[in-house]
């Protein structure tokens, strides 16, 4: 198991299945799997126990550095996802796309910079061969209960 | 026609072909459709007539109650153009990955609870196994001529 | 080579690869090929020697026509990142999926008008049965360095 080895290795942790807030529900897949494709849906940063969090609007409540953090955050949740629907995370073969989605303040338009805590993460775990991807990175109105970023993806796996 | 029986059963009709207001031009195809997938454009709620609307930003023009009922509305608007390029519904074979993009008033994040319009119809109309899907929900600043819903998808289908 | 001729006939020229601005890391592709299928990132408006631009909001500091020829001027910057990693943009079989986001002024919603940019010069190329594609275009907060539009697609290409 390469991948959560590493995981172990940088100190991070894979946060427990989302809380989902009362009154909310669910009603979609976290990943859908479908032939050698997953297609996974926005996930937002997580604290290990599964909470949501933290909330905001980054360019405010939220600086650049926490929204880098918050995208960090947010692959670690999509990480989980994958665990879960996969068994194990080596069985992504490649990263294919990612959509990074920033819940922007006025003015604040640096998103490339805040979705690298993304790219960062999911580069230094695969590499670059598998981990490179292509990538969108959009300031938005709003997102789901005020979280800062939400990140979606879709990646090739292994039969 | 499993689906459309299903659909008389609850009441339920599809739109006809989308009125293109005066002075726009539709350059792209409302279903794209390659290989064993179908890419769907981005639809917004229509009238049984085929023209659109409702209008409006969601938390001021559209209460969170008339946008579920929105994203329910492009959702028919979504079959119906499957319906044109495949000739029956019953061709899905998987529901893969869904786009909510919700036209927000300041202050409205209940993004979730309004696309869950789309998620609950096509669970109830293909089962889970077919229907459940990869989701995003956003909150934009602007969607095309004021619509408070669009709603874009990719599914699978039989050969 | 069909696609470059025309675009030599028309008088069009690729852009020079993106001059990154000082201070920003790109830790993406910007176009990630697998198997079959390209997925390109968002791509902005270029300059002829790659430097980015226009910047601004649609509406306010860029008019619906200097929008649409921005999402032109990302168009052939996307092709440009197309022919560097397929070698011929002849190789690309099908257009199949489309976003397009424009960073809009408050009041401004015709971001159909803006995305046709993309899907007419896109169609002159490559003509119906390629070029046709599914779309999505929606007005968003922000975009990266305060780009006025960002244009991500998807493509199958020929093995």
């Amino acid at each position: 198991m390469k991948i959560e080895t590493k995981l172990t290795e940088m100190g991070l942790v894979l946060p427990e299945p989302l809380k989902v807030p009362p009154g909310s529900r669910i009603t979609f897949a976290w990943a859908r799997v479908y032939g050698q494709h997953v297609y996974v849906s926005g996930h937002g940063p997580q604290q290990p126990d599964g909470s949501m969090g933290p909330f905001g609007k980054v360019g405010a409540e939220l600086s650049p550095e926490q929204a880098y953090q918050a995208a960090r955050s947010a692959t670690l949740s999509i990480l989980s996802s994958l665990k879960r629907s996969l068994g194990d995370l080596d069985r992504v073969e490649a990263w294919l796309n990612v959509s990074g989605m920033i819940n922007v303040a006025p003015g604040f338009v640096q998103t490339t910079q805040v979705m690298n805590g993304f790219s960062d993460l999911v580069i230094d775990l695969y590499g670059s061969d598998v981990g490179i991807h292509a990538r969108t990175a959009i300031g938005v109105a709003a997102l789901p209960f005020g979280l800062p970023v939400v990140i979606a993806a879709e990646v090739a796996i292994s039969p």
